[in-house]
């Protein structure tokens, strides 16, 4: 490696390290912190971003990118060395084009959104959270502005979160997915519904049901040398470099399925972040890519594996050891049919795989004609409900159910939500493709065994870092393009099976 | 308040939050991180580090302050103003006088001599370590000349630690403290030995242990909102401001009285933490003064309070409940006995109350020398071992139980070992006045009630923070000069009772 490029290095492990430390003071804010500890957290907070924003966005960080580009120029786009420039020259870049004036104004709405975003959702008052969503949106379309696109103005602003990823390649891939799933999930509705009632009124250790997931864990390949499991409200995965990644899951007395789902949803997450390669550690290709990449690995543990048959065959009787009265009588089949059980709901984030896209389109959509102005702020819960009408065939009662149901708006997220399908999709791609190139894979999965498909995973996505965009990565190693078949094939033979359609 | 001082103020604000957000790392790093993630904490650790002392450091903090000083001038020693900038330019003094060539050697010698300390310990070779500890004295002995002194070179490094004390008042306290100790533990020694089998060798669940501390910290006045406790292999207190103070103990399935002392210990350290007024957050007169008078307060609660037989009336019962089977037959006037037996034992940490102090005694005594030149650090075992046999009548079998029994020096940490003796001279002093002022305060103790107890120690010296010494303290709140008398008073007369002398 050249030396401009191992300075440049240097510089960005000092902001990673402030990111890391942030990062590990937002965990502990979530897990452990005690409660009054807020306002003074919140300035720990702030003084780290604004350093690593200042150290990041600086004239050294400029001139040192310049420096490394001279030296990396003709090399090859794949190359670590190219890559390191070319990441770090678009974080940057996109980081450089908004002005700290807008930062600022960004960071000061958002705060204020997501306090009226709170109380509006308890209160079911959309009319105070209205002029807030006004205001975010306003400013959302002021970014667009400044990251700048060449087709649409969704498109600055999605490329934040799936970079690469055109707003017009996702409606093309969504209207695929639609046309097939919206009769699937009339078919489905047309059967008699899958009896779940000892799970949704069943009563389960809480203890045993953290030493089951604590099993799920280590049985996927997680390194407990490399992080941990706490419990949390809402769970999510964080990382502090590729040797301390932790997961979080949350209990409850009955469905035992939402812990187990959660934990090896954020798993995947994990084991992608622990994939990455030790030679990026502390540098612009550490980690795991985009969000939706990062969502292909969550969710391809957590359906096309934790909820397939092969899976309970193995775990089914360990489960009913840790709970042999809850599961008295119950069969492997029926457990499997009550875990993947589809129903329309109101509910983004307790929707099953079949339905859970649809969630996604209605927001998808809505953000688009905001950022237009085809859609006005005051008409967001009108258009929302007519919307879950189309495409679930409910409509909420109230918008506490409806549109104010999710966090993302009140942090002025808009981008974010495709992210979600768009991992969904390349899930059932990249499994396929797993399917297709380890030998005896779900035969493994009634042993418990899951390290070939990790040691596929690693290889074929991992080990790339964030080195590449999802188009990228789709195309090296798979030769593909993002699509909605692979995902329609698997959701149409698993529940054509399992629904007798 | 100045236009100048606030913006002085608001600069070491940034200050703080960088050494939090270290202090948090430092945290999660003894209690929950990961096994493999050691090496990037310390790289994040030392980036946040290295950034704090760069911005604390800097020519904006020079001018700031100058602009500061000339501001306050004039004004009343005592106040906040003035003593913002006082404290403020006394630490900045204290760090730049330090040639940073010479900081990141002795950081480097100090990672290599912990490690050769760990294993010289395990395998009882200091010759391994004595090569590292010349290392360290050297640069201790450099140090001492940048930082200046005006009679010995171990007051400049004690006044790191405990900023206003000289080396010859020490000496003369220690003096004083020895000639009263020395007969006392002579005249206990030839009593019949006490009998704290029950505790020794007893087996007592953990679970209950943790339950009853978490109890003792409450009723201490521990704020739960603003802290927490943890396990962690040694017990220490951290805070990251004064709302969030945590503490950690450690549970041993015999010695319950372990856990206990270590939590009350702790809590002491916490109150006073907790205690620093909200107005000083984020400036350099938050938190707890000098080490001796942060000891003061930990020992008050541990010693005076918690080894008490009021304390115990009270809590005696309550234990028992917790452990039905293991102090059965066991009356309060045993417990108490057990809790407070003196013996004289080659562990400084395991020390109790009167013997404890002949332990620093001992690294006083050889520090100086050290430092002087005096002492050779070839030498060192057997000075130690010769002032254990004149000090305490016992000679450590071997250096792993003599002089490699601490952790300081390794961390180059000479000038610390006489705030632990200072701190418990000013344990009895406060507590006399304590005592003194407070209409029935340890009858107070049998009803579990501390709460006077708590509100007279804020009053008195929480309410301080940082803003005087130890000195400077007892003189403005008590109008004492630090003294031996009263620890030899209250040690005299409770082991006389205890044992009958």
């Amino acid at each position: 490696m050249g030396e401009k490029l191992e300075r440049l290095k240097e510089h960005i492990g000092k902001v990673t390290d402030l990111q890391f430390a942030a990062a590990v003071l937002s965990w502990d804010q979530e897990v452990y912190m005690p409660e009054n500890a807020v306002g003074p957290r919140s300035a720990q907070l702030a003084t780290l971003s604004s350093m690593a924003h200042e150290l990041f966005t600086s004239d050294t960080t400029a001139a040192m990118l310049e420096a490394a580009e001279a030296e990396v120029a003709g090399m090859d786009y794949d190359s670590d060395d190219a890559s390191q420039v070319r990441v770090t020259r678009r974080i940057f870049d996109e980081r450089t084009k908004i002005p700290t004036e807008l930062v600022e104004r960004e960071s000061k709405a958002t705060s204020e959104a997501f306090v009226a975003w709170r109380k509006a959702r308890e209160a079911d008052t959309y009319a105070t959270f209205q002029p807030h969503l006004s205001e975010l949106v306003d400013i959302q379309v002021e970014k667009a502005g400044y990251l700048g696109y060449e087709d649409h103005p969704y498109d600055a602003l999605l490329n934040q979160f799936e970079t690469g990823m055109k707003t017009a390649q996702v409606e093309a891939l969504f209207n695929d997915l639609r046309t097939g799933l919206v009769p699937l999930v009339h078919e489905i509705a047309a059967q008699p519904p899958v009896d779940d009632s000892f799970l949704e009124e069943g009563k389960y250790d809480q203890q045993r049901q953290w030493d089951f997931t604590l099993l799920l864990l280590h049985d996927m390949g997680y390194d407990f040398t490399r992080g941990r499991q706490d419990k949390a409200p809402h769970p999510f995965t964080i990382e502090f470099g590729n040797s301390d990644v932790r997961v979080t899951t949350r209990l409850f007395d009955n469905r035992p399925q939402s812990a187990i789902f959660s934990t090896v949803h954020e798993g995947g997450h994990a084991l992608y972040e622990m994939g990455s390669p030790d030679r990026f550690e502390r540098t612009a290709l550490a980690g795991g890519s985009t969000l939706g990449l990062h969502e292909s690995q969550s969710r391809l543990w957590e359906n096309q594996v934790a909820r397939s048959l092969p899976f309970w065959r193995y775990y089914f009787p360990i489960l009913r050891a840790f709970f042999p009265a809850q599961l008295q009588g119950i069969s492997l089949e029926q457990f499997h049919r009550a875990i993947n059980k589809v129903e329309p709901s109101l509910i983004r984030v307790e929707a099953d795989e079949v339905t859970y896209n649809l969630h996604i389109f209605v927001r998808f959509e809505l953000e688009k004609d905001l950022i237009t102005g085809a859609l006005k702020v005051a008409d967001v819960p009108d258009a929302w409900n007519a919307k879950y009408e189309e495409y679930l065939g409910i409509t909420p009662p109230n918008n506490a159910l409806g549109c104010l149901q999710d966090i993302h708006w009140s942090h002025g997220t808009i981008g974010y939500f495709p992210t979600y399908s768009l991992g969904n999709l390349m899930s059932a791609q990249i499994y396929d493709m797993a399917r297709e190139q380890i030998p005896g894979l779900e035969k493994g999965y009634t042993r418990g065994e899951f390290a070939p498909l990790l040691s596929w995973l690693r290889e074929h996505v991992h080990s790339h870092g964030s080195k590449f965009t999802a188009p990228e990565l789709m195309q090296r190693e798979f030769g593909q393009t993002i699509s909605a078949q692979p995902l329609l094939t698997y959701l149409r033979e698993k529940y054509t099976t399992l629904y007798g359609l």
